[in-house]
């Protein structure tokens, strides 16, 4: 028995190298390699995606972990052992219901997606990325198809970022979300644009990098583990737990740039604070994209916002860019920070009105999916629910249905997870607090691992031994609950939240 | 026989496909992996290369390419059908006697060595490296074993990069130009160190790669399908046709890398004319290393060290380096740059000592893997030739033994080919000029395109269909020919071919 654990090891290990280096393959094409090289990735990423599945799906795996179930059960479910064999089966499962060709379909059509993506939104022109939204959704019904499901399609393609979490779960969280902030967004919209001018302005990118680099190394970034490059749209790639991969976008009328790096640096502290034992398996990973997203949330809001942190960091902001901040307090720019005001994009809106952006997309996707919705409407449908969500009309493709690369990149399913994962991390945050003690007493003095090393404790280390549903449980011994979302989001348009006393909330 | 065809097609674009996939780990490992994630990419690359390996061995492209020999000789040698069977057939051929296991290790050992040796040349300590040179060693012996060589074992490994060379072959040229060269090196150390004082300085980063991408700009280099990066040890990399990546590295103190940035565009430029219809197909590859260095050596040494190059592009370099070059004149710079003087380094070596460098590390090469040399003396062995051939002592390891990579990176055989090269350049320049007519008059006004174009119909173009043999005789009616290089070295320090006046060679 053994024996055969060991041959597990060894060919997960080699299906985890080659998913590493996949997301490698990802990451150079966001980040450095030349747009013409874009047809030739393409069918490079297919077949690699293609070897890969077919290492997945091998029979001989399956009946490896057949053989293993005497000794699974021989160990606590919690064990390496348990846990290793537990999550290889239920990726062995999922996996094995999808073709290879199709799967080499998906890895192609993503790829060229994302580049036709990149050229709809720099000639503003949606008959670019069309056929590509066109074959990707079609594939996606393909894929659906192959695990027959016997209620919502959307639960197939939700699965595979937040693993046991239905479409109707999700709905019944964002229902409960949505009416309060629709009525948060007005007040906001009512209340006036609010002033957030010192904003707004020329920001070198060199400079606004050095800043974002100061706060994340007293984070814990550092050049031996990790590295940050320019992309079109931000995200985080790690090639393994020790080459921590975050990429960002600077552009120098505004300082989103800076929030977004604190965002991805979020999803790299997860990778990198993963269980090293877990090295080279599909434990390696974080529970569940949710609990990602909770993780870059909780660095990019309730710490990268707060008034505490920039106590410590806003001189740092001043000396790189003293023309813009030389005469600005403080308080105004942590105000400017936290300005609740309905925008037109996902990626900068503030924290009170950034979760209609996600349910927007949510029932589009959903309507898409389930056939009700002709791709060729999709511009029209995005722009009417902004107008009846947000009260805005996006004046262009780029503020618009394009802002996102997600359903250019395959990623149908994925965007419920970043409103799931605020909730979480308010939910992770409240409990943090009350088990570390004042953290705005240590923010001001710089002071971060405490925060980071809870983390590492509570939420990171474990991988993917537990289940998100779990790991939550364990944490705050509930599920997914909105309410201290929802009571930090009132706090904050109330002006409560946001800059707290030294000490208090 | 056509299903057959496109079968042996499609077996060949996978592999080819995770062939460049491993080109890119390695391009990410040299230029923008954060060190700590060393271990985990040596694993990374053992798996691929072990799937790849894999897929080249494996017996049904054996027999496949069995049935179709009758196809492949009812088309002409030099059709596309033809030379990818043959071609295909003898990378089979190869592979096939090299297992799997055994090309894992190789490749896990290379990517360890390239990290110890980016620390063994920090720390100044061989102690770092010797391990991996010696597990090198050994690998490379396991390796030549597979093909149980009647002659000389370092015919093997020569084999890789120059196929259908010999050892003795090599021999014989090199000892052509031996005693000329020693002669040469001797008359130059003689005639003392020369004025290249305007080399020395400090010479801003950004404004080398600024000079170096507005020359490469001229030459055909442009960002839709080339770009470069920084490394420790300058390489190109090619993930595709349109997908050409330099790397260079730019010290402050000298003008080096621009230089090593004008080599690395000779091969990428060899990449970049492959025939499209090669794609995905093993001939979108150079015919071999030394073809590759003849261009690299071309563009660097025969265009990049010209007058009548630097008549076009020296006010750019002036215009970048004003407080440096404002008050140079054009002939004192260009004298500097052709400078003849033994060094210490082979990446910066004058052209006429340049090749001392490589048979002193052809001979150690041979020694080690005859077992007649032990690594443990090798720093001693490399400062003894180098105190025989060039008078020179190295004061450091980084500045002896350890100046190269390859060594370390499991490259062993690869350094005649840069010698091979040299030699090789100055028999295409010679053609190209009697086909084009004055090229200097042409440089002078920023034109290179016909140089480029030339070298697409003449040379790139045929990837690997042709051999290398062939592809030199075809162009020059001769082999390899060392004459001609050693006439021009002649003429160089004589100081005669330098500053050509215009319309002189």
């Amino acid at each position: 028995m053994k024996r055969a654990f060991a041959e597990l090891r060894s060919r997960l290990a080699e299906i985890e190298d080659l998913a590493r280096v996949n997301v490698l393959m990802r990451w150079d094409t966001e980040t450095h390699m030349p747009p013409a090289g874009a047809g030739a990735r393409a069918e490079q990423r297919a077949t690699l995606v293609s070897v890969l599945h077919d290492r997945r799906t091998d029979p001989a795996l399956g009946s490896l972990l057949e053989r293993l179930r005497p000794f699974e059960e021989a160990h606590a479910p919690e064990s390496f052992e348990a846990s290793l064999i537990r999550v290889a089966r239920r990726d062995h499962d999922k996996a094995v219901r999808v073709p290879t060709r199709l799967r080499g379909e998906l890895a192609r059509a993503a790829s060229l997606g994302y580049e036709a993506w990149l050229r709809a939104s720099e000639a503003e022109d949606y008959a670019i990325v069309l056929p590509h939204f066109q074959r990707n959704l079609e594939l996606r019904h393909e894929y659906v198809a192959c695990f027959a499901p016997a209620g919502d399609p959307y639960d197939v393609v939700l699965d595979d970022y937040e693993p046991g979490l239905t479409t109707a779960e999700v709905e019944a969280i964002f229902d409960r979300l949505k009416a309060p902030l629709l009525a948060m967004a007005r007040a906001a919209a009512a209340a006036g644009p609010g002033d957030d001018d010192c904003l707004r302005g020329s920001f070198p990118r060199d400079a606004q990098r050095r800043v974002a680099l100061a706060i994340l190394s007293a984070w814990g970034m550092d050049d031996a583990a990790w590295r940050l490059d320019d992309t079109v749209h931000p995200f985080q790639a790690s090639m393994a737990i020790a080459d921590i991969r975050l990429s960002s976008h600077f552009d120098e009328s505004n300082l989103h740039g800076v929030l977004w790096t604190l965002h991805e640096f979020g999803h790299g502290l997860y990778e990198r604070q993963l269980d090293v034992a877990y090295a080279r398996t599909p434990l390696a990973h974080g529970a569940s994209c949710a609990f990602h997203e909770s993780q870059s949330r909780l660095w990019e809001n309730l710490v990268g916002r707060r008034l505490s942190t920039w106590r410590w960091c806003y001189p740092t902001l001043q000396a790189e860019l003293p023309a813009q901040f030389a005469d600005v307090s403080l308080e105004t720019f942590h105000r400017a920070l936290n300005r609740v005001h309905p925008s037109l994009t996902r990626g900068d809106a503030d924290e009170v009105t950034y979760g209609l952006h996600v349910i927007l997309r949510f029932e589009l996707e959903r309507e898409l999916l389930a056939g009700r919705l002709d791709l060729r409407e999709l511009p029209a449908a995005f722009d009417a629910k902004m107008r009846e969500y947000l009260g805005l009309d996006p004046p262009s493709l780029a503020l618009g249905v394009l802002q996102d690369v997600h359903w250019a990149d395959m990623m149908f399913g994925y965007f419920p997870t970043y409103l799931l994962g605020n909730i979480v991390s308010v939910q992770l945050w409240e409990r943090a607090e009350a088990d570390i003690g004042d953290l705005d007493e240590r923010f001001e003095r710089g002071e971060f691992a405490p925060l980071a090393d809870w983390l590492r404790e509570h939420v990171h280390r474990f991988g993917r031994t537990l289940t998100p549903h779990e790991l939550l449980r364990r944490i705050t011994g509930a599920g997914i609950d909105a309410d201290p979302y929802l009571a930090h989001l009132e706090r904050k348009l109330a002006g409560q939240t946001g800059p707290p006393a030294a000490g208090g909330r």
